[in-house]
């Protein structure tokens, strides 16, 4: 995705130091071997960008930055945060396509509360958000995102040097819904993928009933919304490009799509991680486990769960407790 | 769909009475012979239906029912009220399956607004709607629908009569937004489905690109909301099943959907409507022309349609003006 990102910016005629991590040096080493081409992108990067290993990085690199966008896995963020801390040596924004929920306290918080004060030298936080399959922007296909910034002004000047034709920019102040939503998306996609999947019919398009993943959607939708405000966003931030949008595009292909098929033809998720998905990160089973002491361990959701969280739950049961996946319609009881 | 609604009430053990309209001779007659099963529906009704002829229907049916479903297509919705303006003798509550926007003064209604008036015996008005197929229905595949009725007793107390373990209802008082919503769905997924087929990506499943519907998808739920809400329903209805839900099910396929991915591969619904779909009822083609002296003749709508319809008005354009259609992506700034 920070590959992919390069692509509107240099666009737009700026600039771009794309950085990778000790993880990525044979990525880095083969883009150079073919002439600036990401191997996962199947476009060439613009000659505005350069590509070096993180060794080659130095705060020179970042003083005269306009932004810095992290795009690590979540495990690497604590990486990415102490490198940054070492070498930003002037107040900057700070992006991140990075994804995740932290333990914070007794409660969970997202990377728009836990990182702000990591980041001695970020002058914002900014959160990217919404339906954005990386290859599919790199191809310049028509994209809408949403960055999320609590200053306005500082979302919108990101937003002004990304912003071309094909890659759509919304903006807003909370940050912390895009957040929020980002990384439940990945958990909820898990549940609607199971519906493709549970309910078969020869006579439908796909073979699969629509039925039920249309109310499984709708469901994922008004529940993340319920989830996003316990974590401190706006609800009203699920039904856009972050929360309903990027679900789309998520259920539509990716390995929490591919958990979820199998859990929907009743296999476990033992039997999929050891076999299907081996060795694969599947990050709506790391959001799973992230909520679950917050969901689990909080008496005002378990006392509502059946008319809130019935498919939260039937998640959760099925990735913690190993539990076949059960998606009881009989507990749905929506607007 | 009215048969398939006798699956869920027999279940409950209701006996109820199914009225074919003067065009359904055929289909009751062929029920009988197949015993009790609908051609469209791949299972046979209970023993609790009886299967007649309009000509058959005399007000006695009526007297002692607990509840009217009216299900005949829009353009019968007059003959439907004339029928029952002439038969029933007590106040009950009507549900409607069918859907529409009637011209009211200047304006737009739905039929929440416009048959309350014209209807003499109806207790109270009820809207169905939500992701609803009627064959998965029939066939007992997990499907949640929302009944709108401002009394919402009676909403729940019709809702008690349908609800089954594969048949969750839920209620709201917002007849109108689900009136508003049942319509606008078919309308927006014309503009939905052509995204469905405008960017081909031979390297992704399905061989289309992804990010452009999800962005689309979005966009047609904020404008359903918007629009929602000019109706005089609340825009809320339309982030759940009636709204969103209904949908997702109406992209996935059918006439609508078909339309509008020939709009994607730059046919003119000219083309489309005298080949594909030639002699074919594509019911999001009505609402555009329903809707049509409400936005085009609205200046506050048309001020704002870049920023906030700009899907509205592209659909509009190819159905209307027979133009292709054509979504600037650039013109999607939303939340």
């Amino acid at each position: 995705m920070g590959t992919a990102l390069t692509v509107p910016a240099t666009d737009n005629g700026h600039n771009v130091l794309l950085v990778g991590t000790p993880l990525d040096r044979k990525v880095i080493a083969e883009m150079h071997r073919r002439g600036g081409s990401h191997p996962k992108l199947d476009e060439p990067c613009s000659r505005l960008v350069t590509a070096i290993p993180v060794d080659d990085l130095g705060s020179e690199h970042l003083e005269g930055a306009d932004i810095v966008i992290v795009g690590v896995s979540s495990p690497g963020i604590g990486w990415a945060v102490d490198l940054l801390n070492n070498l930003m040596v002037n107040r900057l924004p700070v992006a991140f396509v990075t994804k995740g929920l932290a333990v914070r306290g007794k409660g969970l918080a997202t990377y728009a509360e836990t990182l702000p004060p990591q980041l001695r030298q970020m002058y914002a936080f900014i959160g990217i958000g919404g339906p954005c399959i990386a290859r599919e922007l790199a191809n310049r296909q028509p994209t809408a995102s949403i960055y999320g910034c609590k200053d306005l002004q500082v979302a919108e000047r990101f937003a002004a040097l990304m912003r071309t034709d094909y890659y759509r920019l919304s903006i807003t102040t909370d940050d912390t819904g895009v957040e929020a939503c980002a990384a439940l998306k990945n958990f909820f996609a898990i549940g609607v993928s199971a519906m493709q999947t549970r309910y078969p019919d020869k006579k439908r398009g796909g073979g699969q009933s629509k039925n039920p993943t249309a109310a499984a959607f709708t469901q994922a939708t008004l529940e993340m919304a319920r989830l996003c405000e316990r974590l401190g966003g706006h609800p009203a931030t699920a039904f856009g490009l972050a929360g309903l949008g990027d679900l789309h595009v998520t259920v539509g292909g990716g390995r929490n799509s591919r958990l979820g098929h199998g859990l929907g033809r009743n296999q476990t998720i033992m039997d999929l991680m050891s076999n299907e998905l081996a060795g694969e990160t599947v990050e709506g089973v790391d959001t799973a486990r992230a909520l679950a002491p917050m969901i689990l361990g909080n008496a005002a959701i378990k006392m509502e769960s059946d008319d809130y969280f019935p498919l939260t739950f039937a998640i959760m049961d099925s990735i913690l407790e190993q539990k076949s996946f059960v998606l009881d319609f009989a507990n749905l009881i929506v607007r």
